[in-house]
Order: C-alpha cells, then structure tokens, then sequence
C-alpha cells in the first residue's frame, strides 16, 4: 500500500491553481523552448511520468528541427507562441531566456490566470516581484526554483527550511562557467585557454561577458537577497568585477596565503546598511567555496539562529536544471503554497570591510614599495603582509600586498597616485579575502 | 510597501489547517517539552515575532521550574498534558522526545484535528506512516522537518526542490556526536576523553548508546529513506555498528590512506535491492564528507537527473533545531502543502560491494598474514594492499589489509576462521571504504 491513498487528496485537488481546472485532470503544460534544459524537462516527464503532470504544448522557434519522437503523440508543437499562450494549457514553462520577447509572454501567460515556471534568472531578478503580484491578483503562481543554482534546492531550502530563522548573509558561487575556469586556473591552465574549452563543451557562451563579467551571478544574487535578506534591490545597483583580470601568478600568491580565488557573490546587512558584491575573491582552501569544482555552484546562507548552512552541487546543465523545474511543477499540480517571505525595496549602499589581496606588475625601480605603503598610510590602511616571489623579471615584476580589512572604498581612494605610477605595467588588481 | 498586499492571502488563510480558525486569527501554538529547543522555539517566536503564528500553551512536567518571563502573559503554563490536548490550539509543537506516552499524545492531537510539528525522530521513523494517514483522515498535518539534521533544510529540499528526480542513494553524518567524537579523534584524541568532554559540553547523553550506537543515525536514516528513495522500512531491519571499536591507530593507518574516519549513514537500491548501513566507514580525505567537523551534520543526495546534491551544517543544538520548527510552523501557518512524496513498503535485503578495510591487533607469530590472505582467497576476495607501520610492539601489533569491492557477508564469512586465531587480542575491526 502506498503511503498515500491517490497522489492527491481532494482537498489538494481543490487547492491546485487553475481554479477551474476539474478534479482529477493532470496539469496542462505547456513548455516555451526545447533546447538542453526543454528537452530535459520532456524527458523527465517522459521517463518518470509523474502522476498529476500532462505535457501538452511544445513552442520553439523552427519547431520542426525540435520535433522528437518520444514525447506523447498528443502533443502540440509549435511556432506560434500567441497560439499556446492562447491554449488550454495549464502552465507555461518558461526556457527561452532573457528579457524580451519572454516577458510579454510570462505576463500574458500570468494575465490569463496560467502558472508561470520559469528558468529565467534575468526576467526574475528585474521583474520578479511585479510579476509575483500580477500572479497573484490573476490566481496563478510563479515559480522560479531553477533559476538560481539550478538543481540545488536553494530557493525551496530558503523559502520552507529556512523561513523561520533570520537569514544575515548570504554568500556563494552562482556561476558554473567561472567556477570552471577558476578551479582550471587553479590546477595550473592559462584563462584563454580554459575559456576555449569552456565554450567547446558548452560551459561558456561565444560572448562570456554574463558569465565572466558576472551579471549572470549578480541576477542571481538579486533573487537570493530578496529571499535570504528580504530586500527588493535592483540588480544594476550590484556592480560586478570581472575575472578577466586573475592571473597564474595570482593564485601562485594565493596559494602562499591559504587561499584559492573563486568568483563569489555576496550579501548581507551590516550596521543597517545593505552590502552586496560579486567578483573574484580570495577564499580560504579550509573553507566550502575552495572545494567547489568544475561547474559546481554552492549557497551558503548564515542565519542568526540556525548558524551557516551549505548547499552544493551542480548548478546548471540540462538535467540538473530540468529537476528544479519539475519539482516546481510537481509543488503546483499538489497544491504546495510557498511560505510568502515578505520583502521591502532597499539600496545596496553599504560595504563590506574586508582585508585586501593586491598584486601589482611593475617594471622594477627603487621607491615602488615606498610610494605604495605611503599611500596606504595615508588612507589609515594597515599594511600586513608584502610578498614578492623571486623567479621573475624585474622589467614585469609581480608583488603583493595585503592589508587589514577595510572598505574598497579606501582601497581606490589610496590605490589612485600609486595607478598613476610611470612603473605601473597594468592596473593593479585588488581582491577581497575571506577568512 | 511589502512583496506581498498582506502576509496569507484570503485563499491561503482558508487553505490553511484548523477549518474553524476563523481568517485572520493566527496559528495558536501549544508547545511541548520546554528543554533546550523548546525555549529556543518561544525565543525565536518572541524575538522575531513572524505573523501568523501565536504560542499559546507550554507543557512540561514541573512547569514551575521551568516559566520565563519573556513570553507572552497571556501563554498558559501546565503540567496536564491533557487539558493542553484539549485546548483551543491548532498546533502541537512536539519537543518531549521518545515513543511513550508521546506517541499516545501525537495520535490524540492528531485525532482532534490539530496539527502535529515534531523534532522526534524515532516518532516518525516507527510510526510515520501511519501517522500521517491519521493526520490527513481527520484534515490535519504532520510535520517533521526538525527529525533529520536540525537546522538543514534536508526534509523540504527533498520533499520541494528534489521530488523531480529519482533519487538513487542517500547518505550523510546524520549524529552529531559522532562526527564530534570521530573529528576529534581524527585530531589525535582517545574516544574516552572526547565522549568525557561531548558530556562535558552536552553533546552527549550520560548513556550514549543511542548516539555512539548508530541508533539515532538509523532511525533518521530511515526517514530519509521514505522521502529520497521512497521506501517504507522498518528501521529495525538496518544493523547500525558502533563507533566505539575505532582506535587512534586507524586514523593513523586511514590517513596512510588518503581517508579519515566518520559514522555514515547510507543507503541505496542495487539491482532492485534495497542496502542500508549505519557504521563508521573510511571516506576520503577529499570528499565532502571528509570535511564535516564538530557537530556538524551533512546529507548527500545522489539524483539520476540532478547527480549528488550536498546539504551541510548544524544539525543539533537549541537554536538550529528550533529554526526547522518554526519553518515548519510558518508552512502551516501559510497553508503550504507538501508534495505528498509516495512510498511503499520495503524489505532492507541488499548489500553495498565496497571495498573494505579490516584491521588486525595481533601477538606477532610467523604465519598470520598466510592464515588471513588463504581466508580471503577462499571468498575470493582480492586484497588490495597490507600495511603495516613500524613502532609497534610485537606483543600488541596492529597492521590492515585492504581489499577490493566485495560484500559484508562475504568478508564476514572469510573472517570466521581468522577471527578463531590463538594470536587475535581483539575482533577484527573491518570498516566500508568510501572513494
């Protein structure tokens, strides 16, 4: 005998969106792109058929390219996504990205009173909480579990497990590509060299500038914040610093300190105001974010009851993100509400104070560490560790300095005379370290 | 102005359990057991005061000793667990712990269509099933997110963001104790000392059976079980191993390995069998487990779509604990459903094909290894390695042989022999390899 009588009792029948949608009908979904996730999505339900769920529409631009064999026959496909906004489906399962012309076709779809479930990280960053209400004032729901660390339950694990804690920080690794390209780096590979690997196996697009430049990650920790700290921030106000500019020798200076370098977006409330970053930081190689590996994606949240809590594993690809979805299709065709975490709008005004990692490439002359050390002083920043590594050229000599935490704010102040140095070969890198 | 118009929307409210409770009045709350995480609960709900949920009632034997005077005054104080069963609230948070009278108190709670939130473990791995029938017969809930691993979100990552995939094997450091006592063995203390200061620090019962036993771990392990790899069992079909035949030496001879030593709980289907084992096991140094430290608590999901999924942080203590209360409570408050997860009843049959690693205490006489590695050779065993270090007594000497995949049984049956051997001080210790 099954744990449960039927896979829905009545009463979660009568509680499933779609008002009107009579009991015992399956969830009518209609899936928006078959690309790796899509296809993902059909296969799952092919495979398992999960009771209470129906694929029912397939929309893809040049559909007949799509068109596979083993989904049911009863399936529509289709060009015309004002047709399948226009059907009887149940659920649109948003794949197709960005912002337009997918938003106009979430809000039609919410407008008609259909679920949303979506992948889509920009839209839901930008337009989420809009969205959320045109949701709800129409009956339907909008889920976004894959759009944040894919196959990871982070946003379930922060909307049900972690809702009754108060949650000060959050912090992690969002991005799959750079988290490739870092551990690679860190393993001994040159950055153009694993960026071309990345994009031979489909890790990293012909233009990586979302992922590395990190507004891809910076999209994410926008939807993070609103559920972890509870504050509706616009995206752009995070301003995010590329990886482009890590080098070997940085992680061979990491390395002497402890550390690795990992692209890491971060959050939290100090002294009431909001901080919020992402970028290439140096993280400690005790700590969880120097495991994570290859496409890995890990969230760390740290609340103020329930201490650090660490989730991992892998953050996209087709199947891992295929299951976010589902299970977002799943917790509608049962019912499931999710608790309503309330938010406010806030600025991201804050900083964090944090000890620095800078690497400088000079062509070698007396007075460098002076006038370094001199400016540093003059901004109250507290030098604790010059490094310089014998084995290079003095011609494009690399060193670093690290200091005491203080803001980045000082940092630049300080750091201005000493960029303008006639030695100076490239602008120097400045780093958070986390400890 | 917030995310959402007000905290439960009117279909929320009505969705939510209690059909009586009026829209708008808010959960009312009867505590039992006001211990270490049940003060935490009314702290958490004092000091954050979420909307929606109102404690309401406390039980505790010899209450007297037990009031504070920084919970509501409305809240009422008794020792008569009756008259709290009686009252007018719509939840019992159930923190007593143990089968009697507690089950009798759950069922009676649940039969007067309250809602049921416990943290007892042993509760719902015995009587889970049916007690959730029960629940939903008479229109309440059973929620038990707090059972397994305190203040990580493993229940709702499960139940929510993973009910898309088919999970194939779970495993974890599921007792706290253990992995304090192991990890600081691992650092080079004696079991005796570390179990003192786990008393000391209140890690530790003055009887630790239930912990260093395996018992605790197993009955969480079954839990686990029902919701990832959808099987009812009857815990009492997985043979826990203590941790207390683990000696400084192995960790030394594990460390020789690349591995250390934790108490991992585990369970997989294996060509339609079902294994699970509770024990101290050697896992990489590498490995995720490897890492957990202290107290802590870390699940591991392996999916078919979503491959593994790490969960990790406190799994016991007041505060994390109470953290998986009042999300659960904010659920119910919130009208969410769970994704009803089915399962079926099982038999533990199968077995894991690991490696293995046995260990040897012997009065060093010519002979031994040729006795041991014919036994193995008969069970055609294949033995990977043999180590023995120098620096110890020949009257007291401890070596290991490692040998590749096989079953416990198998190897059980090979030992049998060398078990018998006149120069055997202690039981082979022999332990699963994780790689």
């Amino acid at each position: 005998m099954s744990l449960v009588e039927g896979f829905l009792s009545s009463s979660e029948r009568l509680a499933a969106p779609g008002a009107a949608r009579p009991v015992n009908r399956p969830l009518r979904i209609a899936l928006f792109g078959f690309g790796t996730v899509g296809s993902s999505v059909a296969r799952i339900l092919a495979e398992s058929s999960p009771e209470g769920l129906e694929l029912t529409h397939v929309f893809n631009r040049g559909v007949a390219r799509k068109r596979v064999d083993w989904t049911p026959a009863s399936v529509v496909w289709s060009e015309d996504a004002d047709a399948v906004l226009a059907s009887d489906a149940d659920v649109v399962v948003e794949l197709v990205g960005g912002l337009d012309p997918v938003g106009a076709w979430v809000r039609r779809a919410l407008e008609n009173g259909k679920s949303v479930v979506t992948a889509n990280k920009k839209l839901i960053a930008f337009h989420g909480v809009e969205l959320e209400r045109l949701a709800a004032a129409r009956g339907g729901h909008l889920k976004y579990g894959a759009a944040v660390a894919g196959g990871i339950p982070v946003i379930p694990g922060l909307e049900q497990g972690l809702a009754g804690d108060r949650i000060e920080r959050i912090e992690g690794i969002l991005n799959g590509t750079c988290n490739f390209i870092l551990s690679k780096m860190e393993a001994g590979a040159e950055y153009a060299e694993v960026l071309a690997e990345a994009q031979k196996r489909g890790y990293a697009e012909a233009d990586p500038t979302e992922d590395v430049g990190g507004l891809d990650a910076r999209a994410k920790l926008a939807i993070l914040m609103r559920l972890a700290l509870r504050v509706q921030v616009d995206p752009e106000e995070i301003v995010p610093r590329p990886i482009t500019t890590i080098t070997p020798v940085d992680f061979s200076y990491a390395r002497d300190l402890g550390s690795t370098i990992r692209q890491v977006s971060r959050a939290e409330r100090a002294e009431e105001r909001l901080a919020a970053t992402v970028g290439p930081m140096l993280v400690d190689q005790r700590s969880p974010m120097a495991w994570s590996r290859g496409t890995e994606n890990m969230v760390i949240a740290s609340g103020r009851y329930g201490g650090d809590v660490v989730f991992s594993g892998h953050g996209a690809g087709g199947h891992p993100t295929a299951v976010a979805v589902v299970s977002d299709l799943l917790a509608l065709a049962h019912g499931s509400r999710r608790v309503e975490i309330p938010s406010q709008p806030a600025r991201v005004g804050g900083e964090f104070e944090l000890p620095h990692y800078i690497r400088f490439l000079v062509r070698d002359r007396p007075g460098i560490v002076a006038a370094i050390t001199g400016a540093l002083a003059r901004e109250q920043i507290n030098i604790r560790a010059i490094l310089q590594k014998p084995g290079y050229p003095a011609d494009a000599l690399p060193f670093v300095v690290t200091v005491e935490p203080c803001k980045s704010s000082a940092l630049r102040r300080a750091l201005e005379p000493v960029r303008a140095l006639d030695c100076m070969l490239v602008e120097p890198l400045d780093l958070q370290m986390l400890e």
